[in-house]
């Protein structure tokens, strides 16, 4: 089974029994209401090996990493973080020591972010691993973005630049030769991801109507605002801004993990847009049924193929 | 090290960035302020081989006995759990199939508590884990329970009866034969505990000074809201309420895992607690310095010997 039929079918067992849930499993967070305002919480785990490999990046890298991913979660949404939560599964080369560094690195990026490390769990396991839950704090559920408000005629938005994450990969893989100028910028992408917190709660303020973060990489993320709003995302594979050292366009469309902000505005808000942060538009959301992604390069459609994590 | 050493480290390396933190890392829980009232944060992590031992129980008793776990912290504080959140790491015997029914053994248990399971991630692992966190709500601070406010002259008391889940370890691991009338009943303690969260409430509402839920066992969790509250908690082991089947009163008092709860009261609210939930009066609180706990049998001091989670 692969990843996103798990999910699908776990949802399927699930049922909401609170009039406090309003949104839940399928978008970036979940959002629940709590007294004057809404509590956005999300969890991400990475495992030593999978996500996290420690032959290539220090524990408190990875440290950061983890808090990164959870906290890209609710910069999708426009949250504000608030307190994260960190589960460690101790196995070496995650040992003791190892866990302390992993949390100092966690613990410096939340600094930046303002966030607490407010609890956690550490126990024994046969492999390492750390889930990172981060909980977040809006205004009222108006306040936030979700997936599924992208409509036809809206122009699509990315932050920042993209490809570094992938291109990292091919190094450290071997798959590319090192040795190039921008080697050590390419792999602080993928180590040290930026979540970008500011960008997404001006976004959301700017009134943008859906916005997810790249986590599995533009394909694959685009698809799914594509889908929640059965409309089909238009991107442009030329016009994506590249990171330096980025020279393979479709790597970048396809590649996972530069936990930039993807989102969707109508075009009376194209400015506004521009003046809450730096945003380059790559697309358009078209009509269309079921909705999805469709990626062209030269006038010509690319093949989505987004990243599927099979499980076994 | 072990479990309390890095988790002490980890506190050590963490700061509290925001007003809104009332309790963090040591208590039952995080409290964190929430417009109106309070929001009440866990999480518990158990790893299939070392907490799960999925040739002794079902996947879903799994999703049980996990979601119960953390539960049982908010129980501890009296706190109203509301949501949960399940991240789980996918490795045989725990694959795709068997953590949908882990799912349904945690929805089932979630259902019956009213608690809403409203995200997670699955992520492919060498190691099946679950790493559940439970979000929960109070109305104030005050309202809530915490280790650190038990006074010499209080009264110790338990809800429900112990030993029952250690001396299911014992059947399990072939230490003790089986073949006894009361097999099935302890052996249902380990696999799927009840989280006392209607207790833990009650609890609160009379006005309890201080509270923790069973899980390390009463020897080692009375110690730790003896430490907290400066004070000794002194346990008489003969007066300890036994699950049928347990004949042996020093593992029920080391022994782990009951999800009791434990607290102190002040005589005065006697009738008071005893009207709001089934209790046995244990011991009574001491003053002593550094805080800890004594366990007494027929006047001589036993001794504690607290289970301690080695890491590495």
């Amino acid at each position: 089974m692969n990843e996103r039929a798990l999910i699908e079918a776990i949802g399927s067992a699930l049922s909401v029994r609170s009039g406090r849930i309003a949104r839940w499993i399928g978008d970036d967070a979940a959002v629940v209401a709590s007294g004057g305002g809404v509590c956005v919480v999300s969890t991400d785990t990475m495992v030593v090996g999978e996500h996290l490999r420690l032959d290539w990046i220090s524990p408190a890298d990875a440290g950061h990493r983890a808090l990164a991913a959870a906290a890209s979660d609710l910069a999708a949404m426009g949250a504000e973080p608030g307190e994260a939560y960190l589960a460690l599964g101790v196995a070496a080369p995650l040992d003791s020591a190892a866990c302390l560094e992993l949390v100092r690195g966690a613990e410096a990026l939340a600094e930046q972010i303002g966030v607490t490390i407010a609890g956690g769990d550490v126990v024994r396991s046969p492999a390492g691993f750390v889930t990172v839950t981060v909980v977040g704090w809006g205004r009222d559920e108006q306040s936030l973005v979700g997936r599924d408000g992208a409509q036809p005629g809206d122009l699509v938005g990315v932050t920042g630049r993209l490809g570094g994450a992938a291109t990292a990969l091919e190094l450290l893989y071997g798959r590319s030769p090192r040795g190039g100028p921008h080697d050590a910028s390419l792999i602080a992408r993928h180590a040290r991801p930026t979540p970008r917190i500011r960008e997404g709660r001006a976004l959301a303020a700017a009134g943008v109507h859906a916005m997810i973060d790249l986590s599995d990489g533009l394909a694959s993320d685009a698809a799914i605002i594509g889908a929640m709003s059965a409309a089909v995302l238009e991107v442009d594979v030329n016009a994506l801004p590249l990171d330096d050292g980025v020279s393979d366009r479709l790597l970048a469309a396809r590649g996972g993990e530069d936990y930039e902000l993807l989102f969707c505005a109508p075009p009376r808000l194209r400015s506004a847009v521009e003046e809450a942060t730096g945003v380059t538009w790559i697309g358009r959301v078209l009509e269309g049924s079921p909705g999805g992604a469709v990626l062209a390069r030269d006038g010509a459609a690319v093949e989505l193929s987004g990243f599927e994590h099979q499980l076994d």
